[in-house]
């Protein structure tokens, strides 16, 4: 990048393009900038058609092993970071076919039977998808065990679960992170079944119609780690819906990252100082030692952004295009990199910050306890204990909250005679729920928030995971 | 509507509000004119959850059979159109139950015992999105029979194979018409996927930290055909990543019709003519006889924007809400709505037009000869069958397309001495791939373009519908 | 909407649509569901065609006093609610035509003369939306005065001005209203800017090639309040740029909404208590008297999903459609219908919000001293002042704010003696910078937060809308 | 990249953050991989700042050229190539000043006074935007000289006019070409508004509250070009709309070029053959000589994905953010860089093969003629000449139409006899509307596709540009 990159001439090519049609034309038609990052995927399934071609007898075996050493060359010339990109061959294929050439000669170019870029590259990218789906699914094994480790330490600390991010009833810190758990493993169930969808090989379809060799394309499947072949050569060269898959779970995943993250960032406010979050994950100021910015967390909430708009970008571009391949499909792998990257960065940051998250259970429990959030369970002993109808019950609660708001006391801190005084169907019983550990206690019913059945919960998942 | 409703004046409230703030307050925040549409899944769900009230012992078999034949009679009223929505009332479940207790009195009040708008809009929702997962699952069904049979028709009619709207190499009308069947089937299997993961049930989650009367949970899913009760009542409420699932596996639905149908409208142009639609799903001219608008095809063309709209409007809505339910999420059911209801139009008419459509046989086959298609049979043919290396072979090809546009005849009209003398390697055999025929019976690698493999598929996919 | 819509059937069209094709090509075809409410432009712009046409000598001026007769009736009888809309005529323009030749014979037909559907729906779809674009000007005119009005109330009321959520520095709460009246003004010339570029008038254009007839464009263009007619008779029916421009204006002004309405949802928490919603625009609790659901401000921040949903919809259906017409710009009217209500109820919701909104004072006063959020100015005092340099000033600093922490004081409760005893450049005008109150006092730079820059601005503002 | 990158591992931070969490966190939050492209506009915004704080007195003369000098010298390693840029350092702005600071000491420490990071990197991204919208003016004027240069060429040549993708009437070339000068400049004049509305400086903002220090923000946004400091310094730090105004006319000028490099793909296949694009702007196949793939235009086409991705992406990001700065912002760049980037390529490369485009005028004029695309004028002409009302006027010549068709000919070869035996109101004059040319010649109406018109249009542009 030099500063003339930004800067408009007044050449006919807009200043950015001095050097004319080739410069312009090479700028939007090479990809190689960006797909080099499947070298390692081309290579794999390199290695494995020209196996396939000597095992149908396409190739000769010296051939074959010819390619497969010089693929190997190839490999670590890469990953020694000795290899000369270049632009002028456009692609990954092309230079990797290039300098296999240059380094066995003529075989180089039989790798190339019964092929063609178009099936190429559709493996390739199935093949690098796939890889980020495995990814995805190791990491949300971690982020759900960060928050199970939470949930454990904190099953039974009092919190305000909010509506409208308003007070309504006392929950448990461990109940709010099992909720996440649910959402993220079921993230994470969605890329496991996006994986098995896509895990079909497009090899062997050649450019478009299949081809008249004697391939085997179920050898190469079973070689590259696919479940079978793809039954249409013209699906296999054409479709990217598994990318467009694989897109829109990282988008759902991160609605999921930023509704925590946006918790984190409210939470440590310093009118809610739920939580302090470790040095680690925010910054700080030399001279407002109270200031620590939840940089991290920020940036989490905000990956759904770009991880939405590449879904957003690959469908578009896949609108109405006609069968089968055209250069507008080159655009699907940008954006399914970026989205892709973010996501595991976003899961490995949320990973680390919530391992490393201080809860303030003081500020919490305080929390929960204001603004009368037990109730709704006096009014529902009413209905339950003592019988009344469910608007009697509200119309005695609604009382009984005055009273104490004139007192200035929370409901618990009424007298039983205080509380008989609006209705005598009131007993003892009352202050068994009354409070908010009472509160969560009760809630016993399945998934409810009371200790035990979030301990239940957490079990379940530990032995899941185990 | 009235006109005045679109005009601005200089109130205020900009006109359109004249009626001041408890207009606009109604306006924005009453959702019955959308969620009427939820009444048969509001009421089944309040069926279920009496009678588990019932079972339980919480409601008295009495009170339960009263709200069982209000419910009834409310059903029975919506769908006979003479029930009064009320806007006052705010939305269907008030709706559902203000004329429940003028049906019925008290015990109208016992059934929301234990229960939540929270949850119950949740398992509403759920409901009626699982309901259309279903339709949608049947309306794919149907478009594949009418595909299969297109294809099994055309399974040999020669076409052109495009890339780049560019002639490359031949294949048959029921090749083309399979790779159709193989994404709608990837659709259709995206939603039983989703339909699957969705199907937990909220009901008894109550506000968001469930309840401390002795429900039973699994009693309420199984009642509703739920696989089982969802395990966090936070999650429960606050999530909506079922309804992002639907919209996403809708949007990738919509970029195959929309390929589908974009390849319609350029087959039934004049200067493709490979195709003619129905005067069912097209418009004429009453002075142009050959002007036939493809309307429809358009229109589903058309579809991915409204319903990618939907995803991206729900997705942005979810974007960092803290749990549990925040009044955002009432954004939820108008796009649902929307995208489900164009998606099964969109398929409806798609599977219409395919059914219905001419397919100029003649046409195809001329389109597919032209431009020397069969050239990479020869290339192929030479290294194939005598041995020259790739290169060798493509300059041999050059040649002779070379001599043939020379000669202004196509590959097959050269005679063999001709060709041979070109390359002496070449004899009569040459003749068994070159011409448009040849060339696809040649293709027979699995999911290639040869008749035989193009049956193969269509007898697989009817023995899986059967 | 009844029950059978959304049950699946067994019949071929998925039981939605049991009555066959022509019901589903209905469906997807007719647009008279949403566009008659177009009918105002409509009549309108035919009434301005007939007028030209007898202007110019190509109707006769009887037939022309017909038909404005005549379409007077039609719109009276729409605007009475007497017009009987029928699907089978499709859409506005044949609704009106059709009523129009029931009632005055065949001058009727003659209407149509040298004008087709075609400029006809572009005229009256930018006529509706020119309106809209007239509407949202006047309704951030009542919005920014809203604001102006707090600003004004609380020019020198200081509250934390945050970065990161994060106390960063004090700020007045006529400052932060302020900077909203900027964003909304800015949005507010945005439709400035979109209405002038889109006040052309396409009326004239024909089917596509303009006209054979000697028509007098300018002469409508002027009748319906266009600057001009457009250039381009194929541009003109074909682009929808206007559509797409009052889109992109409204997602930018719904993002400036949905964070003000964040603010004011945490502003609203217990937390927090900044500030507390009227009742109109809020909902509560019967038995929590201190919970204030935010409803309003919640739906406002939504309202971006929507209408950025709104908007990819429409960009997403023009993608790649040749010139001119093509019916997939039939999907254009919903989507900018529908973003419009949503802004205008926005804006109005929002403007009510505002105006009625209750700030403690007091609250927001504590808040901003908490944090030794004045720890810069006491820096900056030091380098501007005692001639520190920069480095120096921040160390300088750090130790005294470590002095009050330990303290358990405010840095202004220091006494001069001990912050001589840090670094004795200090003196006695230090208090002047230090306690929120001089904080902002002192930030006198041209758009700072002193009361006096605030006045000056809303000051600057009132004259401009005088 | 390293293959590992990709690669999932088992330890807990995933595999590719297996150095924890620093490297995590150094990952999400540092900016200068990206933003040292801002590198000249955050130097030249430091330069304006130093010189102002000289002018009034804040810094003294003698550091001020210190400052100077360095940021000279800072400016030319980076153009170099020679700067080492430093992830540690995190973003632009910290690697200008620490290299500063190594380069003229204590000094450099001084250029922060009286400004933040916050209104720096504002300014500095303001900058940038306001460069890449004159580069995108500049490119629009580029790109609509090579649409009048074959608008001239072509101005009387006749091609199809199309609705639907079926012949409609004929139009000329010129016409076409001009609809989209039409377009493109309306593009252009959205990214001039939006200039102008950007085109106010933040610098002086500081973190949010404005300064104590005497600044004078009038003179820095002088130096800098800008029409005026921004009023509220609340505003200046917190909103992005600027960004989101760019990118909103970015993505409609990207459905402008969309639509064109579709009717370029149509109008380069085999069955239309309209147009031949040059070997610049496409690849061929050397053995199918025909073959050239239109992979510019392709991509061209593709590029509103990627636009309107980064547009959805960036409003999403923006979504409900309180003021004033938080670190999602940070996401803006990206997503503005890239979609500058590729606007300014698409409109470079749609340019250069306009300006290289072959048109193949006799297939044009013979595609115009089919399809008796002139019959809509026989119809007016009875209207407008004989005075038939439009019903027999249609009437008579569908008569003459299918009369025609019988024939085998077109609407011109019928002879006036045969006319008149449908209807005698027919006279000589008729041929002068039938056939394509006398079609054309005959809508004159005021942008009409008759050639007078056209030159009269290409004329006033010719004319604006000049």
């Amino acid at each position: 990048m030099t500063d003339s990159k930004d800067k408009a001439s007044n050449a006919m090519w807009g200043g950015r393009f001095a050097a004319g049609p080739d410069a312009i034309m090479e700028a939007i038609n090479a990809s190689i900038g960006f797909d080099k990052r499947l070298y390692a995927q081309d290579i794999r399934g390199s290695r494995a058609h020209a196996a396939m071609l000597a095992a149908t007898g396409i190739l000769t075996s010296s051939d074959a092993e010819a390619i497969r050493e010089g693929l190997l060359t190839v490999l670590s010339e890469i990953e020694a970071g000795d290899f000369p990109f270049s632009t002028a061959l456009e692609d990954i294929h092309m230079n990797v076919e290039s300098r296999l050439k240059a380094l066995i000669g003529e075989p180089a170019g039989r790798l190339h039977t019964a092929r063609s870029r178009n099936d190429q590259v559709a493996t390739d990218f199935r093949l690098w998808v796939r890889d980020q789906a495995d990814a995805a699914i190791a990491a949300f094994d971690g982020l759900i065990r960060a928050l199970l480790a939470q949930a454990e330490a904190g099953a039974d600390w009092v919190m305000p679960g909010f509506t409208h991010l308003q007070t309504a009833q006392p929950v448990t810190w461990g109940h709010h992170m099992m909720a996440y758990v649910e959402m993220f493993a079921r993230d994470q169930n969605r890329f496991a079944d996006a994986r098995k969808r896509m895990n079909e090989s497009p090899l062997g379809a050649a450019a478009l119609a299949g081809t008249g060799f004697a391939i085997d394309r179920h050898m190469t499947a079973e070689a590259l780690g696919f479940d079978r072949p793809m039954a249409n050569s013209l699906d296999a060269v054409s479709d990217r819906d598994f990318a467009l898959e694989f897109l829109s779970a990282a988008t759902i995943a991160s609605v999921h990252l930023s509704r925590l993250a946006e918790e984190l960032v409210i939470w440590s406010s310093a009118q809610f100082r739920f939580v302090a979050m470790s040095d680690k994950w925010s910054t700080g100021s030399s001279i407002m030692p109270q200031k620590r910015n939840p940089d991290a967390a920020e940036l989490i909430r905000a990956k759904i952004g770009r991880i939405m708009g590449a879904t957003v970008a690959l469908f578009t571009v896949m609108k109405g295009l006609p069968l089968a391949y055209s250069k507008d499909m080159q655009e699907d792998k940008e954006q399914v990199f970026d989205a892709a990257d973010n996501l595991m960065l976003a899961l490995a940051a949320m990973t680390g910050m919530i391992s490393d998250l201080t809860v303030n259970r003081a500020k919490l429990e305080a929390a929960a306890s204001s603004g009368f959030s037990t109730a709704t369970d006096l009014a529902d002993w009413l209905v339950r204990e003592a019988g009344l109808p469910f608007r009697d019950a509200h119309h005695v609660t609604g009382t009984l909250v005055a009273m104490a708001e004139a007192k200035g006391c929370d409901l618990p801190d009424l007298s039983l005679e205080e509380m008989r005084s609006v209705n005598p169907a009131i007993d003892e019983r009352i202050f068994g729920v009354l409070g908010v550990h009472n509160s969560v206690a009760s809630r016993q019913s399945y998934g409810g928030t009371a200790p035990d059945q979030v301990r239940a919960q957490i079990a379940r998942w530990k032995e899941r995971l185990a």
